[in-house]
């Protein structure tokens, strides 16, 4: 890199907001997809916006690729610097703004860990819903760049739900001020727009995100069966049924495992074939009119096993196999495919048989985390990439999920985005006049396509429509 | 117009599907935005998305320009053809295609009047939420074009948050279909950007909508107070003691007089202050729990009368009034000017306030009525389009409302749209680079610019940016 522009660069952010040092930029190869990887020249750790802005200015002017990062705990490759060039990091932008407890919301900085904003409005009785699992460590900005959901989103929507506006730098470090707190924006829907555009549009330095009151009541149930079938069907039944709990979750066996020979350890029986963890929340009447009426869908099936609990602690152990499972896994295998295939939730039993099917036909170990209430599945595939021949079959079974999961009117991605992980399945799902029409959005926030490139929209369909899309 | 390009358009629509002779094409003049007119050259009235595909096509060939339209009741001049050109009507675009209540979605044509939806899935239990005032009269299309809101769109979100899928006809005739059911969609979020575009990216002949199961038990309240601030105070309280109903509605002095001197008489006092109508939705015992709470508030303001009702036809009653309020006010004047701000709920005391006293200085008669629970208030400023000075001072009022709202941190727009009325205010709220974006989002979808032009995006900015815009 032009030793001027290092020194410009360097001049905007001081000495701790360059990293250079090749050992210290291994750490910023790949995100949480650790499948692919790719060394950046370089990684800028801006303060604000201000700086973000003037740091992308200098790199537009110097024609070099910029990639957005937030914790890099994305499952997709969205961080993955695929075409070299800069990481423009969010690790020192870690301030809440401002903290409006009357009309609730909170104006963060991008690079704010998603918990602490929970953590900040407890004393208010406020929450912020969007709860991935990786909550503890992914932030505000990453969330809004792949638009995350988490287990809670069945009941109060996915980020894009709670983002109320966004400081937008843009790719030639202009600055776009949409940060009102009014819900539906005047004009264009930009912020939602850009929520979910996997930094292709640029990058969000501020973002204001609306804030929930926490329920007075919240009692958590876990259901342990012998298979995943007769879980599978309580939740076909609660959703019938019109029970309205804000989470539904299921373990598969091999999960359970895992969970419970590795420090996450919550308890589950080992020999159960299926998990179900349920959430209720609302005044106390209606708690206890839901919770009695799932217990009843629960006694219809053969269930080994109900717990629950109210106590805020006795809930966090029974969520805490949950919450570590991605984590866990790691003891299975050296490595974990995780899948994120979204199906209408009527298809969710079907889906799951031709997910065990496609994993055994291909002699891959499987085990699956499900947001049962939304129809989102993640199979996890576990393998070792030292073993090519292994790995080969574990693409080709997360073609063959996908394939099938669009084939049922699901998606690609529940909440973990397309990133580089999904590139050729959205060929797949979408005819080449829609993918022109997402390439010519792409190009009216980044002409040059020197955002994030190689993610989200793939580039053959972009190249061939190009000329046909801008007006010369 | 060309006959060939008239035979053309016959060959594809019929005899039916064409309007030209000039005493038909008056009701295409305008919206409900009756201020400003124009008659366009000719209406079409395709009957399905092939139909309209194929008329886009032509129309584009020749370079006319188009405006979608479904009942001609919005508010913001939205479906006026200011720029002359071809009108193309929903209005032979009535069909539910598709009904699935197991995963509560539907699939209509955009012509369908909001109404008869929730009349459809209402054996099943269902609803379709957003429930403008027009919702007899007004389009699912229309809807989406505006983003509109309604009532309970307080409890339930504006149209944007129902809209699960979309097809779409582009300017050239190509189509989009983004029709799946699935919520969270791959790549970028086209469909949300699309819903409130104001027809300015092109027209939506099909639309899959989430439809909502109906509540257990609907209890209505109706509280009559001396004067307008006891009921905002009211609503104030309720918010802060996190009570949630699903609506909350304030009507004033000069509306309650209107309503009851009209066929939608509900029986409202006439010498009350304000109207505050509120529902509360749920199981037996959140409904019987929630009301309670409202109630011990309303006791403590002078309030003169608390009415309740949980029998469906008893709370139509109720709501009669509210629903009838805009035909109503045709009473006062001739003619209604209906402002629409959103201010963030803990300013709209103040906003009340503002909008009595810059009525007050110009002479003018306010009626209000209130989206309280969203902070979105509509004065209707009454008066008669035949006297030049009193309309010079009613547009004088509107840009004094909508800058104090901005000023208060609000929106221009709570849910009628920008189309030509609001244009202006446009350059108020947002900065140059804001416009510059929304410009080249149109251009990506519309480079010609002929879909609804002069409509939600000022001309002056977009002329001004267009050569940076667009790389040649």
């Amino acid at each position: 890199m032009d030793a001027s522009l290092l020194r410009a660069l360097e001049a905007v952010v001081g000495k701790d907001g360059l990293v250079s040092q090749p050992t210290r930029l291994v750490p910023y190869e790949s995100d949480g997809l650790a499948i692919l990887r790719q060394r950046p020249d370089l990684v800028l750790l801006p303060r604000d916006t201000g700086e973000a802005a003037a740091c992308y200015r200098l790199l537009h002017e110097a024609q070099v690729p910029i990639v957005a990062r937030g914790a890099g705990t994305g499952l997709s490759g969205g961080a993955t610097p695929v075409a070299g060039g800069v990481v423009v990091g969010t690790a020192r932008m870690r301030d809440v703004l401002e903290l409006n407890t009357e009309d609730r919301y909170a104006r963060v900085q991008a690079g704010l860990v998603n918990a602490s904003l929970s953590r900040e409005c407890d004393p208010h009785g406020l929450f912020y819903a969007p709860d991935p699992s990786s909550q503890r460590a992914c932030t505000i900005g990453g969330n809004v760049a792949e638009n995350s959901g988490g287990p809670h989103c069945f009941k109060y929507g996915a980020t894009t739900q709670h983002v109320l506006g966004l400081v937008i730098v843009q790719h030639d470090g202009t600055v776009l001020d949409l940060s009102g707190p009014i819900v539906d924006p005047d004009g264009y829907d930009l912020v939602g727009l850009f929520v979910g555009s996997e930094g292709t549009f640029g990058m969000a330095t501020e973002v204001t995100l609306r804030l929930t009151p926490k329920p007075p009541v919240v009692e958590t149930l876990l259901a342990v069966f012998d298979g995943l079938e007769a879980a599978c069907d309580s939740v076909t039944e609660m959703i019938a049924e019109r029970l309205e709990p804000s989470a539904i979750e299921i373990l598969d066996q091999l999960t359970i495992r895992a969970v419970e020979d590795s420090v996450f350890a919550a308890g589950y029986p080992t020999d159960a074939g299926a998990v179900l963890l349920v959430e209720v929340e609302g005044l106390e009447e209606e708690v206890a009119v839901t919770s009695e009426d799932i217990r009843a869908i629960f006694a219809r099936h053969p269930v080994l096993e109900v717990r629950s609990a109210r106590d805020p602690e006795e809930r966090l152990k029974l969520w805490a196999g949950r919450k570590g499972a991605f984590g866990a896994m790691g003891r299975i295998a050296p490595d974990l495919y995780v899948a994120d295939a979204c199906v209408p939730r009527t298809k969710l039993a079907e889906m799951v048989r031709a997910t065990i099917e496609i994993a055994r036909e291909r002699g891959l170990r499987l085990a699956t985390v499900f947001h049962a209430g939304d129809g989102n599945l993640h199979p996890n595939i576990c393998y070792d990439r030292r073993d090519p021949d292994e790995v080969e079959r574990v693409l080709d079974a997360g073609r063959a999920i996908l394939e099938r999961c669009v084939d049922a009117g699901g998606s690609l991605t529940g909440e973990h985005g397309v990133g580089i992980e999904k590139l050729e399945q959205m060929e797949y799902l979408f005819s080449e006049a829609d993918l022109a029409a997402m390439c010519r959005v792409r190009d009216a926030w980044d002409p040059e396509r020197r955002m994030n490139p190689g993610k989200l929209v793939p580039l053959r369909a972009c190249g061939e429509i190009r000329a046909a899309a801008l007006p010369s």
